[in-house]
């Protein structure tokens, strides 16, 4: 509850009657109750002084009441129409909505006409930052999760770095990891990444059926969630004798991963970091191969909150947690090595911890 | 392009300036370009003439040119304004917004606004129906690729059962399940769901590590993408003796399945299905727990139009593909069937084949 508190308190500043948060994992950071929807309505709406209320499907609502939520819960059925159950409970609770925070980021159009459509005298406003804002500091109790969230990340290519052999294929090597981390019980963050060879240099590739050769670099990107957040590190390796162009790419890369995490500290710019690391990069020739953000904030969603990019502004704060990504990708080599970070009144401190010297299996 | 002239003869129609399809599936479905932008913009714009635009961030336009893209891209980097780029491509057409057709259940209210920004003329009508319309009907091409998921599905279901074994995790069966398939080079087209015992009666559930005991009762939820196209299937099993209550339940279900299977044909509403299949468990008396709609559309989504519910007068047509899964879930038991259809000229071809009688492992 005191996370919605401040929300209460923010709704009381900003003379707004009611807000809605739609993003799944915001419903997860106020209720404690993950699902995802489909296109079916979740929410949680929170007003100035009245107790929450948990808007779900009605097949979910016991779900949602075993996560630990303890207030009221609209439950529709796919035949209801939702938010007239909104307007009947707003209704009930003796409020009019002139002004309504929404989260404009996620949601859609279709659904703002809705809402206008059961409170016709309301103005929509952003709900976004506020919850960024929030969920940008990550309290111990977060922290300590993430930890074990990097730590299982770690295993996870530890796992991987044993799988790889000649011949065997990226989809061999990913479906073992995943196993091992399913097995424990765990879910990824995402869709675990192995690529080889030329296809490294997609940094968004689709592992496949290619086959480990010797020469080969290859690229691990996973994550592992634990109790709601999510982890999420690369690791590039080469496979037999890659040639020096690729190993000059690699510590080209490893350089610029390790100065930008030197350079976390509070009061820094977000975008001074992705300075530091751009730079390495284009002094060493190969500035127009790193063709995307240095990192992303993490937490419970795996891209969240701050974008690190070389325009972001934002100072950094003691309990921001992002990743610092950066990579090459040109037609000798994709390389990526990207760690997940937290801002600390003295520092950084680093959560994942596998090795970044270049390791030649 | 045959798709996006259906959208450009639509425009003309309509006397709408631009169309910006955002949906990644869409995008799928009008590009052959399959991409999870995340947070970045991803879309189509389509012109009444001129040819149309890709929009996609910098570092992925390799893999749309190699997906088969052949027009104009607009690749964007993280420091770009998407938008601004989107107006300048407009503007070197010499066109003029004033209508604009956007997708109102996916576009957010955000990205709205960025239009309303760039495009200050403009009203905004909906695409949504039109894609809809044109989506629901599958063709053979199709169709085709939805056989070979479906038996996909039937044969993850097969590797499933095999699995099945005393003090045997749901996790384990799980990874076992998804472990093959991808080792074969396909992935799931959702979680899988496997779920044991008194967990079955959650249609959402989780599967953990929950070990299978003598009288369980067993689901699985899963499917599996072939060609960027969704299978979704659904059996429940029996581990042991099950008791008579928990064999009616099944019996109930598995009789609201199959009738209204039958019961597809041209010229039927949905809501007639689903009250087909409803109404037998009414009579059973399970009303009340079957708590979710029949079933829904299925393609390139796993879950897409239509919506196989009880309000739903949309009329059957040759060539719609979805998903019939009626569930009972109590304090005894927790049974779903669940097939993929298509509406035949003649009636209905049924693309998941795995037996539907009560197997007792």
């Amino acid at each position: 509850m005191t996370k919605i508190k401040q929300i209460q308190s923010y709704l009381k500043e900003k003379n707004l009657d009611l807000a809605f948060i739609t993003t799944p994992d915001n419903v997860f950071y106020f209720s404690q109750f993950k699902s995802n929807p489909h296109e079916r309505l979740l929410g949680v709406l929170v007003f100035q002084d009245v107790t929450p209320v948990l808007v779900c499907p009605k097949m979910e609502v016991p779900d949602a009441i075993n996560s630990g939520w303890q207030y009221d819960v609209i439950g529709h059925l796919d035949t209801d129409q939702p938010f007239e159950l909104i307007k009947e409970k707003v209704q009930l609770n003796n409020i009019t909505v002139n002004n309504m925070a929404i989260e404009k980021s996620h949601l859609t159009v279709e659904r703002l006409e809705a809402l206008q459509q059961v409170f016709p005298k309301a103005s929509f406003t952003r709900l976004d930052e506020k919850i960024n804002e929030m969920r940008v500091i990550k309290d111990e109790v977060e922290l300590e999760i993430m930890r074990e969230a990097a730590r299982l990340a770690d295993y996870a290519v530890e796992v991987g770095v044993k799988e790889i052999a000649e011949g065997k294929t990226e989809m061999e090597i990913l479906t073992a990891i995943e196993n091992t981390i399913k097995e424990k019980g765990y879910s990824m963050s995402f869709d675990t990444m192995v690529l080889s060879g030329p296809k490294t240099a997609s940094p968004h590739g689709n592992p496949g059926n290619r086959k480990i050769q010797k020469g080969d670099l290859i690229l691990f990107d996973l994550g592992v969630e634990y109790k709601g957040y999510c982890s999420d590190i690369t690791r590039t390796f080469a496979f037999g004798n890659v040639s020096d162009a690729q190993k000059e790419i690699y510590q080209l890369v490893r350089s610029a991963n390790e100065k930008a995490i030197e350079a976390v500290k509070p009061g820094v710019r977000v975008m001074d970091l992705d300075k530091t690391a751009r730079d390495i990069i284009t002094e060493g020739g190969y500035g127009e191969n790193f063709t995307h953000r240095l990192g992303h904030g993490l937490g419970i969603s795996v891209h969240e909150y701050p974008s690190v990019t070389g325009t972001n502004e934002l100072q950094l704060k003691t309990g921001m947690v992002f990743t610092i990504e950066p990579g090459i990708y040109n037609d000798i080599a994709g390389v990526r090595i990207e760690d997940d970070v937290v801002v600390t009144e003295t520092g950084v401190e680093v959560l994942t911890k596998y090795p970044k010297e270049l390791i030649i299996l």
